[in-house]
């Protein structure tokens, strides 16, 4: 899928690769039970050993003992975090909520984790990932004097795709996203849309020898050093890895996307990304037998001549195809002789 | 996200995972131009050395080269490659067309290369890459008298990430899939979601250390021992990691499925997934003002006693939205009173 905006550029003058040699993913064991206000990076630097960490790894450790580590096991029901977490809802089918975070994860359950804990509590995502990969990796710069970098990883199923994959929602120090755009191929044929995600690649190679039963919730990656940033220069964070709603196309179930048009929900206008430009809108909406002329930034469609029940269908298919192209229907001078479109004030 | 329905399992006894030591990702590097007819098993082995390849490894290589090697090299333009790979077109927005391939798989320009490929040629998928990593893996077995598991990948966009991942389009002699389904966590709570898509965490490990811009087509991951399959058993492949569209809720883009529904275009049904169960279709028409009776299979909707043109508004509200919910409207014995609503026939 291309970026139809591009994000921000971790740009490279080279056309190589940085990676020329093999990478290492070590296990990390023997990390104990972390409890709350527990000293994390002490835990995991007691399991790594005297020599487990060097200049330019990147240390990978899920989400769930930064959570435990920070206080987040709360003790409430499924249902009340879940809504305490979700800023939109995406999906519904049966027993799968499938929400937006607060963070601006797409996640069933919103990340919430209710397998691990005790019965009545739950586990929440960290409150700012980014900045707990922050904190650790100053943590490990100063009782090691090594120059680490960490993400953050959570568990999370794919559109498309069965099974789950590990993500990066939080990183310190780490170059997050690989963007080519702006270099070329050997042919000359410019490479725009090719970005890797290194951060979420790191975190399914993690995910290879981490254990979600057994006790062994880090992992080590060795020779990845030139994605790893100065020591001191946290970088931009997992948050980059984020696509903003207005760039998304899939921000609604395609049936949920239906139903909100259909009761034009305001609370789902967000799932419809960025509104359409007008010469967009005015495609889609000859193709359902509304053909318009632009008026400015408005758009009037003129009523067809039609019997009032034939009016009626045209004018609700109309109106729910205005609110997923992100436009308004806004008074007109004559409302019985045209429909005005407004599209949002930027 | 859940799997609303649990895809084939490769159950486990066991409650620790397989891994317990390193995995090291290392890259090929040498191999030259892969031309139309090449032995790719044999330029890889050249490239590998004669030490390259041990019994357990896995061999991750990327489409690219299998396709070059299996002439999938085609001298077309974009637009008819597009058309000739495209199942069903899942959103469109501006320049950028995401289609589901005959393979399943959800892609920004189905997959179709044209960089890295000589102007007025582009580069399709490998026809069936299960079937290319089976050759592939039989191959090397012949020649090394190595048991090798072969993943072949594609790097493809995400649903709400910025940034690509590369994923398993084809795999040979790997569990593909690790279903914990039944397993329990140590609190005893059942894992019933948790599935790790092991091949396409490979296939981003592997792309931590391959090259897109440099001649570095493959890797090879050492230390995954657990997940390959007996010599001669290859697996049911990456297919396995396709959902199947009835179970997919992302289907169509969300602006798509708006104009597909008020259009009840049929080349968009299978974007909706499988048809809601009577008591939802319930729920979400009473929601829309139309509360209706089930009638055996069937669901009656009464028509409100309303003026012409508002009658006219929630007939076309119904319409879309019994569309997306998978249903018909089919003739009723009394058309002027009652909207008769049929599920598909299974």
């Amino acid at each position: 899928m291309t970026d139809a905006v591009t994000p921000p550029h971790v740009t490279d003058a080279v056309t190589v690769p940085h990676v020329t040699d093999a990478v290492t993913v070590l296990p990390v064991t023997g990390v104990g039970e972390v409890r709350p206000g527990a000293d994390l990076a002490q835990l995991l630097l007691d399991a790594l050993g005297s020599d487990g960490l060097r200049d330019g790894d990147v240390l990978v450790v899920t989400s769930k003992v930064v959570s435990k580590a920070e206080g987040r096991l709360v003790h409430t029901d499924r249902t009340a975090a879940l809504d305490a977490e979700t800023a939109r809802v995406v999906a519904r089918r049966g027993p799968t909520t499938i929400v937006r975070t607060r963070h601006g994860l797409v996640m069933a359950g919103a990340g919430i984790d209710a397998s691990n804990t005790a019965p009545g509590t739950v586990l929440l995502l960290p409150e700012d990932p980014d900045a707990s990969a922050r904190r650790l990796r100053a943590t490990l710069l100063e009782r090691t004097g090594c120059n680490v970098a960490v993400v953050v990883t959570d568990t999370a199923g794919r559109a498309w795709r069965h099974g789950q994959t590990d993500l990066a929602i939080g990183a310190a120090g780490l170059t997050v996203l690989h963007d080519h755009a702006g270099l070329h191929d050997p042919h000359g044929n410019l490479l725009v849309v090719t970005a890797p995600a290194v951060a979420d690649e790191i975190a399914a190679a993690a995910d290879l020898v981490k254990g979600k039963l057994a006790r062994r919730p880090a992992a080590v990656l060795r020779g990845l050093s030139a994605w790893v940033l100065p020591a001191g220069a946290h970088g931009a964070g997992a948050r980059v890895l984020v696509r903003e709603e207005d760039q998304d196309m899939f921000g609604l179930g395609a049936r949920d996307a239906v139903l909100a048009a259909l009761g034009a929900d305001p609370a789902a206008r967000a799932g419809f990304g960025r509104a359409a430009p007008a010469a967009d809108l005015l495609v889609h909406l000859a193709a359902l037998g509304a053909p318009g002329v632009a008026a400015g930034t408005d758009v009037d469609v003129p009523l067809p001549e039609l019997a009032p029940r034939e009016l009626g269908r045209w004018e609700a298919r109309v109106h729910a195809a205005v609110f997923a192209l992100g436009w308004s229907v806004v008074p007109s001078h004559d409302p019985t002789t045209v429909l005005r479109l407004r599209p949002p004030t930027p």
